[in-house]
């Protein structure tokens, strides 16, 4: 075939071995924008009209939205107040979102849901209004629908301001595991508004805070500074409180979003495996999993991070006394240390699946002090079992 | 939020409104290679053995194949000498697959079969071994399986070897609509051996054709010379023949991968949504989806094709004697060029489906003469109306 040669243009196709091949060398460039924006219901603020959109055209004329069923039953008259002061055609579509519904049916209703709306491929982006599952689910069927369709995201959670409406995965369980299918598909735009998180319970609040403790435990000590000081207020009092407490309201979340997108803007596809983000995510997938629907996401990773906390100590990365600083602070969020699936065997299968996850070897973030972190890859399950004996009596005789 | 701004890295991320805000921009790198290789089963040829792995690491040790039913029958017993031979520990997962199969029930089959075999998240690349269908399900089922794991093609049709097998596309149906759910992951390899032609029907070689004559009409005028001159001989002796034939069937190959890629390369994502690629999917997707299980792929493709080329004429875009050539080709390839579901509703309905997949714009690829396109935005229901009488009357009367 070499009469084909002469038309291939220099630079795209490099020609191989004797026999005819081609390279296809390209990137895909991706662009996404987080912002808070307070107020984001409120009708004379324009940003959740014309998100997703570019600001230079025309005012957008219809959109579809996904509303978290609890999110609709505290907002639902707002939105519609909202949309139809901003003169925006749309549909409300309602989805029960929580961990045992994160299945490929909630995302098939929301693609059912795309098609009725008969919705366009590029210039109609889906906006989702939900917690970490919904943002989730929504983003997985607009990734797959005619190959990617662009949504926005409207976090209504803690765990959904600083962690699944920030980056770029979309996901959901399958069988008895968290998140096997996925994409990567950032939202074009996610607004975060913090107003969300005065209706949300307590529990949730604590849950959101483990991730954001997980930030402050791998790389930020000035934030786990705040959390030691003012965690457990911002959790009583939904992150807004007197005049006292909003600067810190905001240096805590913007420090946990910052985190994130300084971690996921030069690895968003996870080509490096290494991933510090990954720490109180080695064992908590299965423990979760395993626990449905007992322990919140966030409860989890906290199990996670108490657990490697102590083995970090035990091999000399982490001081006695940070060791019980952090426990404490765990404690003072409203997070557990502790729970009977902490067993070796539970244990040993989630290590075997994260080392599966991580191509064959552990690469597992342990805390160096307070606010950094260290891959190591070879722990064992002696350790492991210790460290969860430790955390039993610890958790058992009142200090958790 | 002041106090983080100087911890933000230059060039990452970039401050917006007065409220904080944050722009990731990025770009994935996206590497795939596409090599003819003939005799991929010959234990002697090291190829599928060591596809989709680094060429310097050590010898393959596990394999994942997902085998299409047929080609189970056909070559089980070769794909099982060849990894004993190739000392490949492996599994084969045997998957039906057609078009009324090409659904998220066959991608979850595959899934749960990475789940059983325990595969790693990057070394292990699935080995697909099939037609367009069977490379389409298991290449969403890599995608989606931990947001992507590696995978091998090695497709055993025509239109796989030419269309399926060479782009990024993976997908199935949802509902009434074809390729509604998908994403855009190429194999990182993808070995064609035109030997697997020789076990595939005339009607399946003809529907290959189909994808071949696309190239023909819209970029590659030599490649449609050859199909007028020895198209039919093609078909009839499976691209094999004797010594005359054979340089013929390697450049009709070639000139089709060829045109395919340089036409992706530089637009995988379809961030351009003018795709003279398209040309020939415009109706045949609701089409083809209405006549299930009646047309194959390619089928439905030359019926589009053949409506196109007699708008483009009825236009003053290809001459008369032009539009006659083409019409006899299709015939003499055994594809049909009229159907009954070429009625102006279905025609108006595939067109609104195919506006709101062009982000509502027509941008409908029309042949330019033979061998160049152009894109048009004003078709209009009387001209494909009428176009396809034309075409129910040239079809019924015996001259296709």
């Amino acid at each position: 075939m070499t009469t084909l040669a002469p038309r291939i243009p220099h630079g795209l196709f490099t020609s191989g071995e004797p026999v005819r091949s081609w390279t296809v060398s390209t990137a895909k460039p991706v662009r996404y924008e987080v912002a808070f924006t307070p107020d984001v219901l409120d009708p004379r603020n324009p940003a959740l009209a014309r998100a997703g959109t570019s600001r230079d055209g025309p005012a957008p004329a219809r959109r579809l939205l996904v509303v978290e069923a609890t999110v609709h039953d505290l907002y639902g008259e707002r939105i519609r107040a909202y949309c139809a002061a901003r003169g925006l055609r749309h549909r409300i579509h309602v989805l029960a979102a929580h961990e045992r519904l994160k299945t490929m049916n909630s995302v098939f209703s929301v693609v059912e849901a795309m098609d009725r709306f008969g919705i366009a491929r590029r210039s109609e982006p889906v906006v989702a209004l939900g917690g970490g599952v919904l943002l989730d689910i929504v983003g997985l069927a607009c990734s797959l629908y005619r190959r990617s369709t662009p949504y926005v995201r409207v976090p209504t959670t803690l765990i959904g301001l600083v962690d699944a409406g920030v980056g770029a995965k979309t996901g959901v369980n399958f069988g008895p595991y968290k998140n096997r299918l996925g994409t990567y598909h950032p939202a074009t735009e996610t607004l975060l508004d913090p107003g969300f998180l005065v209706t949300l319970d307590r529990r949730h609040l604590s849950n959101g805070m483990a991730e954001i403790l997980k930030m402050a435990l791998i790389k930020d000590r000035a934030l786990f500074e705040l959390l030691d000081e003012h965690g457990s207020r911002l959790v009583t009092e939904r992150f807004r409180g007197g005049r006292s407490l909003r600067p810190v309201a905001e240096e805590v979340l913007g420090r946990a979003v910052h985190g994130m997108l300084e971690e996921l803007q030069g690895n968003l596809w996870e080509s490096e495996l290494e991933r510090i983000v990954d720490y109180g995510h080695s064992f908590s997938p299965t423990i979760e999993m395993r626990a449905l629907p007992e322990l919140l996401h966030g409860e989890a990773v906290c199990l996670d991070m108490a657990l490697t906390t102590v083995i970090a100590e035990r091999r000399g990365l982490v001081e006695p006394s940070e060791r019980i600083r952090v426990l404490d602070v765990m404690r003072r969020l409203g997070l557990p240390v502790w729970h009977p699936l902490c067993a070796p065997d539970v244990l040993r299968e989630a290590l075997a699946d994260t080392v599966r996850h991580r191509d064959g070897s552990q690469r597992l973030p342990l805390p160096s002090g307070i606010g950094d972190a260290v891959f190591v890859g070879d722990l064992t399950p002696g350790e492991l079992a210790e460290a969860a004996r430790y955390l039993k009596e610890y958790g058992g005789n009142g200090h958790a």
